[in-house]
């Protein structure tokens, strides 16, 4: 019962799961391993926040227009269809057909990812592609988008969305962060929250789900400044690394430390490393098998057009390569989006070590010309001069300068600005500091996929395959403990539920089983949802109080007082005692 | 920053709130606090279901026909109204009027809770009520649906719902984890997770809000046998009881043990009261004042028609009594409800300890009369008679035996039965053991609710009112511990910053300040956020490595070295030593 679908009584939904016991301790585990990695260790501020987001939200960032699939539909049944697939599907088709079309197919192959809606439509047309199955026709495509809508309130309900991601939640609280920071960056803010995405066709379990949940950091820094205070801890790390270049040319990923790898500009800054040094590091530390995890730059034509560089820590698992986090430098994208149409200065303020003597250009507007030339409006005209951006001051200064008319934008309207109507002021000025809105590196979880990807790589098999077992790290795994009494006695039960009370009260899970059943079975039932130790009490316990401690993988036994239980156990689970030096101390019996 | 109105940039939408930095921290240490004290203490199943539910479930729940409020709405202004606010309204004021209608009015008043929505739309025109404000016409009294809607797909897209409540998931889970515990009852499962409620008039900040955190806990037994194996280990709990007969009689609630509380029968079994004993022990250990907690039975036009007993778990705070969770016993009314919609068999079965020969009753089928009878239906019909339920068999007996004639429900129809088609086999049988449908008890606490009341009972302020504190206990507090270097040179910033990696390396989480501002500032500024203890290093700690340990509450000092502190603070923090014990062993500077 790690998973199941929800609502099963009921046919359930496709890409909707629960977890059950064993699958939601895990995945707390996992979620609570994260946190302690990534938001403990840099005292990152971790944010809750809404997952139901106002339209005005999600039109800002970008999502009510264009976080769209292209969908057709078949004319006939009704049978929607990703239009990319279909169109994808006949390219190959014709390539592989080798007629008039080939090298035309051949051509828009690599490029259907990158095209718009007209021109998928166009080409649905050109290579007369119908719906699969039926062979009818297709309708025109259109745009769906994948968030699931709502509406909140009751009169004049106002249109929301579940939040497709969490990190809207925390751009749209950046400005009362860097004043929780003491208005100081870099710094990260996290969040662990669930997402919702009504995917067209949810597939592969945990892998493509219409609600998850998401691990995102959202990394501020200044946009001139990506180094890392400290990337020195893992330049040293050698990740496999699937840059750009090495996806073209066709080879495999390769190890590189992350030092060079920036050096070299491979990857593009410090920040966006040292992220990928530590996501390697949490993988290993949750029992993924590093050698088959690496980092995929994303190509060109994969990235949003503001990211700077974007990787893809990818996990392979039995069916493939596995997306399970996009670690992403996504400019000053999402700032910039929300402080212009929230029109709230969304912008940091840093200080320069030493006051900096700059050019400044200042617009003065000439009043007397002003006041014959627009009247009544030349106050207007005045404070929109005098309030203009640094920015539009020098596209003004050039064009009046070049003997042209510049243009000036009002609340309602625009108006001519000619030469003589201002002066330009050319001059240095000291300043201390500078105000920018920051750029966000953004490295991205699901932590339904790194839970899929970790089963994977911990499930392996012994007695000729007739036993399945997880080798979950005891940190991960959802019981760290079972305790058994050898045979079902009341003093051996008894025992049994005193040393399963002395763990409760160091709050290790376990399960006590006092069936009676044959030990052998009793442990590879553990064994199969990973539960990383056995205890088994027997007559030997009732006269000296020690008791066997069993280890999963190895299967080795030692023994021990059972008033030792509690705080070995708890060694073992934290990380702070390992099986070797607990059996080179202790006596071993198996 | 404990709670800001999510995207509050734009605007913002009524009833939705983001835990910022400290706000999120106290709400994961409130959280896994309430997860030890219940979930693993006893081993309790917990599950994480998806928050978007299909329609079919919440109908069978009754949600989708009765999570409804009754509303009116001014026909002009289109402004809506809660019906029963404003019926109730008007008759507080035909009382006051004393006037003709004041005898009705007073017979009404306490009466609205119950009213259906044609008796409410009537009392609204006997009483001529209009909208507030305007004195416009009101519209006919409409049902509204708290839920938000949303659907899943692309065609034919499913209605769905975003959970009221989390418990539909677990009852929707209820076979698998029968069979997961081993099919023995009772077994308790949990859940925390978000809820969405889309509330007409949310207010109070966290009081009433449209999306919260929810832990529910749904203990399911025998309906027969509501006895709890640890009742005992709360018998001598002694709470603030608020029984309907006290409530009714406008007397106080009276504390009384629990043990007692049941043996009179105030409490109507032993499970409800196990649970109202832990809640109240939990209410202590987050640091609740328990002299203003109080249990309040619900009154009979309160609980829901099958409901047995129900009790809320209040709390006064700074503008009156908040209730927090409630802890009712649901009978068998929530499997009941989904094994009939989903027509999956959700029944536990319960061996006796001894077998039991009990009175059956079996419908034999005349097979040859009914052959003539039926002709081609005859086998549904037999079918029909071999599968009835033990109850319809009685019922259809009684009929038959008093010469009447009893009707039979096939898939599609109905047939009528007449006395002769079948012989009545009235025996006894031995009997090991009966299916059932589980009986549920349901503890459901509103973590946001409780955080609430936290913050009210843990302010205070000192220095005649200049500076504020929030009291959180250590395992409460969103900061365990604040490093300051006294006065901000390189060598103190150093060593503070190795006291912080130290409490990293221990997961504490802890704020370094290295700002030189005056001691006392930083301390007061760590009292506002609730920071139980502040280190501080000095000059001295240069020489001998002794730092300050500060207590928020008492103000007191104690000097330690260093190294010592990471594993004092988390003592501190884990509960395992007291200040007082620790004040005993130490050397107090204060």
């Amino acid at each position: 019962m790690f998973i199941t679908p929800s609502f099963k009584i009921y046919g359930g939904v496709a890409g909707f799961f629960d977890y059950g016991p064993p699958g939601c301790a895990v995945k707390q585990n996992v979620t609570q391993l994260w946190r302690d990695h990534f938001v403990v260790e840099e005292n990152m501020l971790e944010v809750e926040c809404c997952s139901v987001t106002p339209e005005v939200a999600l039109r800002a960032s970008g999502h009510v227009e264009r976080f769209t699939d292209f969908m057709v539909r078949d004319v006939k049944t009704g049978e929607s269809y990703r239009a990319d697939h279909l169109l994808e599907d006949a390219l190959r088709a014709a390539v592989r057909d080798a007629g008039q079309a080939a090298d035309t197919a051949r051509d828009l192959l690599p490029r259907v990812g990158d095209m718009g809606m007209a021109e998928i439509d166009s080409a649905l047309n050109q290579f007369g592609v119908k719906a699969p199955g039926t062979g009818n026709d297709l309708t025109h495509t259109w745009a769906f988008n994948l968030m699931f809508k709502t509406q909140v309130g009751t009169r004049g309900a106002k249109e929301a969305y579940l939040r497709p991601e969490t990190a809207q939640g925390i751009f749209s609280n950046f400005k009362e962060l860097l004043y929780y920071n003491g208005s100081k960056l870099p710094f990260a803010a996290a969040q662990v929250g669930t997402s919702y995405r009504n995917e067209i066709a949810p597939r592969g379990s945990l892998l493509r789900v219409r609600e998850f949940t998401q691990a995102e950091i959202e990394h501020f820094c200044n946009p001139n400044d990506k180094r890392h205070p400290k990337f020195d801890s893992v330049s040293d790390v050698e990740p496999l690394l699937y840059d750009r270049a090495t996806q073209l040319a066709g080879l495999p990923a390769a190890s590189e430390t992350l030092g060079a790898a920036v050096k070299t500009g491979t990857i593009a800054n410090q920040t966006l490393a040292y992220y990928i040094g530590r996501t390697y590091v949490f993988a290993q530390s949750i029992g993924l098998d590093v050698s088959r995890v690496r980092f995929r730059q994303h190509l060109a034509n994969e990235m949003a057009h503001y990211a700077t560089d974007c990787w893809d820590f990818e996990v392979q698992c039995a069916h493939g390569w596995v997306e399970c986090a996009g670690i992403a430098d996504r400019s000053t994208y999402d700032i910039d989006a929300h402080a212009t149409s929230s029109k709230v200065d969304m912008r940091a303020y840093e200080q320069f070590p030493e006051p900096r003597n700059v050019d400044v250009l200042t617009i003065v507007p000439n009043k007397k010309i002003l006041g014959k030339v627009f009247t009544k409006h030349a106050q207007a005209v005045i404070n929109a001069l005098n309030t203009m951006s640094e920015c539009d001051a020098v596209e003004m200064a050039g064009k009046l300068r070049a003997g042209l008319v510049a243009r000036l934008a009002l609340d309602d309207r625009h108006v001519d600005v000619h030469p003589g109507f201002v002066t330009i002021d050319a001059g240095k000025k000291l300043v201390h500091g500078a105000r920018f809105a920051p750029a966000v590196i953004e490295p991205s979880f699901g932590i339904g996929r790194i839970m899929y990807c970790m089963f994977d790589h911990c499930f392996y098999t012994r007695d000729d395959g007739q036993r399945t077992v997880f080798a979950f790290r005891p940190s991960v795994a959802p019981v760290k403990c079972a305790v058994f009494s050898l045979v079902n006695t009341h003093a051996l039960n008894e025992r049994a539920q005193l040393v399963a009370a002395s763990l409760t009260k160091k709050r290790l899970v376990h399960a006590l089983d006092t069936s009676g059943i044959s030990i052998g079975k009793r442990y590879a039932r553990t064994d199969e949802i990973g539960v990383p130790f056995g205890i088994t009490i027997d007559h030997t316990s009732l006269q000296d109080g020690t008791v066997t401690l069993r280890e999963r993988d190895s299967t080795a036994q030692i023994r021990l007082h059972m008033d030792e239980v509690p705080t070995v156990v708890k060694a073992l689970v934290d990380g702070d005692l390992s099986w070797t030096q607990l059996q080179a101390q202790g006596v071993s019996s198996g």
